[in-house]
């Protein structure tokens, strides 16, 4: 199985443990970008996982294309140019004080880069499925450009194309992320997300019976979202993740799974004592990819996914390093964190 | 709005992590005291906020200083001279294993000073209120007399005088405390402390009924000790923390804010997934003061003050490092810890 | 008093926090092992403690040695000779992800050990117990046989014997565990255990009724397991620990102790918010030899050795460092961990 | 006495000890800019030293700027606005392995600002000096337009104008410098640099026979250079940083001070084990500004800026912390790095 | 240009800065092997370069794998099995006392390999070269057989064989080296190594006359030992580093390079200021093996290789991480480590 | 061999790598004093090594006592009470920067301490020796009457009595020095110090011709200071340590031993890359008692010790780690830090 997966890599700078920015000594240097972390995750499922950006050739930026090697990921498809790796901050959060995230990512290399810079015909040969976010997207008008190509170049050659939406409210509006990803939606066979950005970003509205509490919406409220996105987009599945956040160091998190026939699957509830929440959803996304194109069941895929999802968030950095074992034996039922010895 | 407080900083020693002290290679370095940290959150809320204390003038010493100076506190009114800082080690509990504060402070250069080292005429010039503590007054007599002349210079001045009672059973005896602090109340306007220690220290028995549990005071008990305190030494304000601790590393904190007219006002309750309790009395403590000297009402003060209160309990070192603007995003509601980006 | 306990002192090496072995750029260095943790303990309590081992003469092994005599426990019955330390690996779990724990243990000094090596009837001078566990006799044939005759001496000598059977699946299977222990639980007077490594080793079946939901058995359940222990093996004092995973953060903790008369004793339980895990049980055992030995009463003892088992898990290393005053004072109620100041 | 400098304050990203780029798991956070550099330097000489620039209002930027409150630096004259914090990572050199620094500067807050950001009559008000470097001039056209006005505000305020050339090859070219820096010079009192920028900016030629070997200047190849800067800009004071680099643990260092009268001297010659090069020739300025607004004799002054240039070079960091004591003991002669105690 | 190396990769634990073992709370965890080291170093060139071995199916092992991919080493001949991955310990040396290494490699995973294990045939698959050290022979009968017959393998396919001599006396002793590596030089064409490690395992004894003092020989006795081997074992080339200790933190060192036409070349001297010495003789062998590969001329290569060995102990682990553009940087003359910005 | 060392353990507080105090967030934690020093390293030569000293019975002078205990000094002679540990600032000087230490140490425990507080007929008991330092005769009277009266029982049973002179300016005058010191000893009977100490102290005038330039004393020179010591004060021996401060990271080291009869022996010169200065001459006292108390010759004596105070200087903290073997190792010649494997 190969997967191609087209984003930002970027440094991402976090003060150890607690500590916020303004009291912080020195930052954890990990590296991550919604489409590299997917790309990791894949790598270590065993997967043929190629992953497709551009960077500076300056230390900086081949410490993070090292980082994806380290894990087995195919970086043969980078190109080097460009001026600078975008960076982002991550200050911890806990209890009632949430965690939060600083960019400084404009101007880096892949959001400067040209069409020309990307043979995709040549990428994506082999491969079985093309993976990107709506963050590429959301990048500049010529990134979304770039992956709308790779996307056309994918179902040319009969590739399987998956979107993870992932609205980041501070990159774009809504009104343009919904423009630019209804377009996108054309051209993608699976759709990944959680109901609330699908729900901002393409006008749906849920009946208000199918809200618990609050803005929160109970499983037939998740399920009417992706029954939406599915008839809307003409999809073949759609993926949801629903995250409910008990304070900054526990959330519940489970995903649901429906394909065209109708079938729609939820995955169990986890309750997450969290290490590092970001990448939790890469981490889901990887494991639907790996599933589905796998040809697993609506059912196992869901479980696999967010079982997947839910130990990335019990270790650090945006990377996951659980292996296809590990997250089988939680998704199969051992969540107790027993010792093994 | 300009604020002085006087009081001792100290050398704060800690473990990293849940290391004890016997098991320690190195200790974090951060200051700390409880007016100097209410000074810091002052100087965090945009206040013009004066430190008055004296320290050694040595390297140790003046690490301290800078450290306040990074905050914005002026300290020109600090006092150069004496052997030594004060000093504290903490160690941080767990679980069932409380944390534990061993105090080397003793013949500090503040606890040795002279009545000539204070002008608080010119210390206090242009002051809207003096803050002081219970703590201050506790290291000897001497200290006390300072402390009490600032007070009474205060009132001659027409500046609000704001004590936070901060009994510490390893600094003085109650029957110690309730001479001195009796006395300190009489020139004092508005007071803060918690309902045990001020039925300790002024001998307030509260009739049976208030009692929810062990030694728990209900709503009604904790206005009953609030508006004790208020009668007796005829203040415009009493404020009330009420902690909970449900073990070393989860605590229920709220508080109260009783005024002279009868109004009395809860916060709401925060279960605190504690980071380092130490300062989060002294931060609701510049909550308070922030709050009434800037005339808001007594339901938006004891919600602000709570909230600050909560937010440093989940930040590392004495000092808070919450905005107004943050600190106002809890009081108002938004306490789930979400990521923002 | 004087204890006296023989295994295997190891190295271990810990990955920072939550990192993943995977992710680790550096290991803590601790040193443990089942026996080597009681011995800690008993020094703590002010036991005349001394340990038995082989142990390389390089420095690796002669660190572990100088921490073993940082707390003051009698390391000269230690013998030098062989080729290596054995070493275990500890990856931190957290929530849904169980900690890990890799061994690389094998041909260290004490395995490959001789009868010559240990003069027992010299090393066991003035004891009053002699403590092992089921890991020392799982090492290899040599060591229980060493061990046996240490056992032997014991008896010979009016020397209580005292073993944990500390199972461990990664060591021995559980009909040669049944064989050894079988054995060696005849030459044994206290057995400390928990109900499941009990019943698998030796056969034991509880009827269903005592079964609480899965395999988790109901007070009465427990109380049958050390019965039947005490019955088959005609011991003195059975001992178990009772820990009920609720994710790699959070365990429930309690015990119980029954003596020959019949009279059998439950701790108080106790959550516990994790800070490491490994050494409870061995926490727990000394609390148990310190208490019997030391001839306070089953109820007295089994409250002392739980609260030294959950104290041990809310702080780093195998080693425990409570004192009996730190111990006694939650045995005795005092568990909310507020700070003392 | 009171100084205001002008320039960018960036965060600085240093992997621990002698790792590189590629293996760093962590970068120290310090923060520098050749401009606050001098300006922390001002300050711990108790010089009223104020601090100009703009930074953005992110917490990143904050903690630049409470690390300069820290030392006492005035940094009421701060524009908060644009995008982001500029950014440079060093890598320590070893021996024959030079020290390599990435810059990441673009479009900073600083480097977008527009005149109208500052008010230069209020911000020069009361000042004695106004410092700026050829770095700022090098950031882009707009900010040397800003600086040029400045330093045209502070001559007409009879305010003297000291500048650091400062020259920065992965800034702007030679020709561009020359056209800049040539301009600068006319409103421009005081001229730091060393003789090999200079020369090579300024197309300065010096006479063959004042090399010494390779293209080392002797001493009167340095003096030659100073006074054809003296000469061709009119200058009231010319000095120069000479650096001869053993190795990239180890250079030698002095400095030459100049006057109109034609007197000039030279400083002792150091041979420093360096812990951090950076910085050091801003400490020389600092010390340079000090001595000369301070009316210091022309060898005091030079002995004084390179014992403050060889002490920063000591210690960790851009922002020197040296005392003015410290300094004088090694500019008398103290430079044994014996204990004191 | 493709390169197989086969060798046995180690978990390298080393206590953080000039702790000795008996000091140390954490080691740093990094992983080396004289194979496995040249292998990065051929990576870091931009060679194919492929590295064999056998290791367990551990995270500890793979975190060794992982490190070697995030170089661009190939992997993908790796054999996984076996129970252990070998450990070694060093503890730095400063000034007068010497660095130490503790060994713990026996029945290790690749010193238990079995000929089946290794299909050579396929391994050395369009490989230009094949290396290998006397550590590997040295592990046992085993090994040495097996890199035998990997030799004999590439002799068929008419690919270079590549030896460095790399005596290690905590291994084997000289008469079983002598026996062993005198039948490996048969099928051997260049040779690497120092003299005095030849001389002692071949028993090459030079004129007194070319012995400079103590046993240091001079340029021509170097060169003595390198014609004798060449001599001896009919070897296309013969590579001797030659270094002087002048203390646990400086050492001076060279290489030489003849080949069989008789030309030979030294490089230039350097003395180095280590940051860690290990591993500097397999950069020089990495150098070698690139340059002659490469057809580069002897006095290039020499000194391509003496750069490259200067500059690995100018960097922290065994692995090298510098370019070729760096070391030829340092080769042709730039070594002052002045900071480039 | 038995030997008693009397004086006072502090907390030592150092800055990491080069920080100064005014930059550290932590302190590196260990403990010394200067004959706590000397009982380390006689414990680490084999040696039965009592140490006596008060200390408060808290956990951060428990932690010290653990420490004496981890290297097998006997602690058992340590009394517990009074209210503070002292404490001492270390931070690490470089290059033309000198090391700075800020004592907090008055009022500790054993500066407190009474003459009933040790009983040294019984702690004496089977001593071969009693070792002091001048530092503890320094902190108060009631102190040095202390050490007199222990000098004067070990004088009655026969026990040598060995002094270092080590003078503090920070701790008293050279006028109560001398006073104290005379009357010291005469009751002692080897004395270890430094020529420069000894004539500040004593009043001891060097002809002129001795001096070599500036302050240092040729060899003749310290022998003339030697014997002068040994006259006034009818010693049996007198040794000096000779240092010379090349700057903070370099000094060279090296001693004389002098006897009765006039036989005067020099060790080898030794030129030290600093890791930790502190402790070097404890190390060289504990290396004279060892070697004269094991009744070897001058010359040996004087090498062993030397060797000793040379190899602590390589390694962190105030306690040496260094065995016999490895000190004789460079006391017979191998100097050259070289790797051993």
């Amino acid at each position: 199985m190969k997967i191609v997966s087209f984003g930002e890599l970027m440094l991402r700078l976090t003060p150890p443990g607690y500590y916020r920015f303004r009291q912080a000594d020195s930052f954890t240097v990990t590296f991550g970008g919604a489409e590299a972390n997917v790309a990791v995750s894949l790598a270590n499922f065993g997967v043929n996982s190629a992953y497709v950006t551009k960077m500076p050739d300056n230390d900086i930026a081949l410490a993070a294309r090292d980082k994806l090697r380290s894990f087995g990921v195919d970086t043969s498809g980078i190109v080097y140019g460009g001026e600078r790796l975008g960076i982002y901050f991550v200050e911890r959060g806990a209890s009632q004080r949430p965690s939060n995230v600083i960019y400084d990512r404009k101007n880096s290399a892949v959001a400067m880069a040209m069409p020309s810079d990307f043979d995709w015909d040549k990428l994506l040969d082999g491969a079985d499925a093309f993976f990107y976010t709506g963050i590429t997207t959301a990048l500049c008008d010529g990134v979304a450009d770039i992956c709308r190509s790779a996307c056309e170049t994918a179902r040319k050659k009969g590739i399987k194309v998956i979107c993870d939406l992932n609205y980041r409210k501070k990159l774009w509006t809504l009104d343009k992320a919904c423009t630019v990803l209804s377009d996108m939606m054309s051209c993608t066979d699976i759709c990944i997300g959680n109901s609330a950005d699908a729900c901002a970003i393409f006008g749906i509205s849920v009946p208000a019976e199918l809200y618990e509490k609050g803005n929160d919406l109970t499983y037939d409220g998740e399920k009417y979202v992706a029954d939406e996105l599915k008839k809307r987009f003409d999809l073949s599945y759609v993926a949801l993740t629903v995250r409910r956040t008990i304070s900054a160091n526990v959330n519940r998190f489970y995903a649901l799974l429906t394909d065209k026939s109708g079938l729609c699957e939820f995955s169990k509830e986890y309750t997450i004592e969290l290490v590092d929440r970001i990448g939790g959803g890469d981490a889901f996304s990887a494991g639907i990819v790996y599933s589905l194109i796998g040809k697993k069941s609506v059912k196992e895929s869901v479980e696999f996914a967010a079982a997947a999802g839910c130990l990335k968030q019990t270790t650090e950095g945006d990377f996951a390093v659980s292996s296809v074992a590990e997250i089988e034996a939680l998704a199969n039922g051992k969540s107790d964190g027993r010792v093994s010895r």
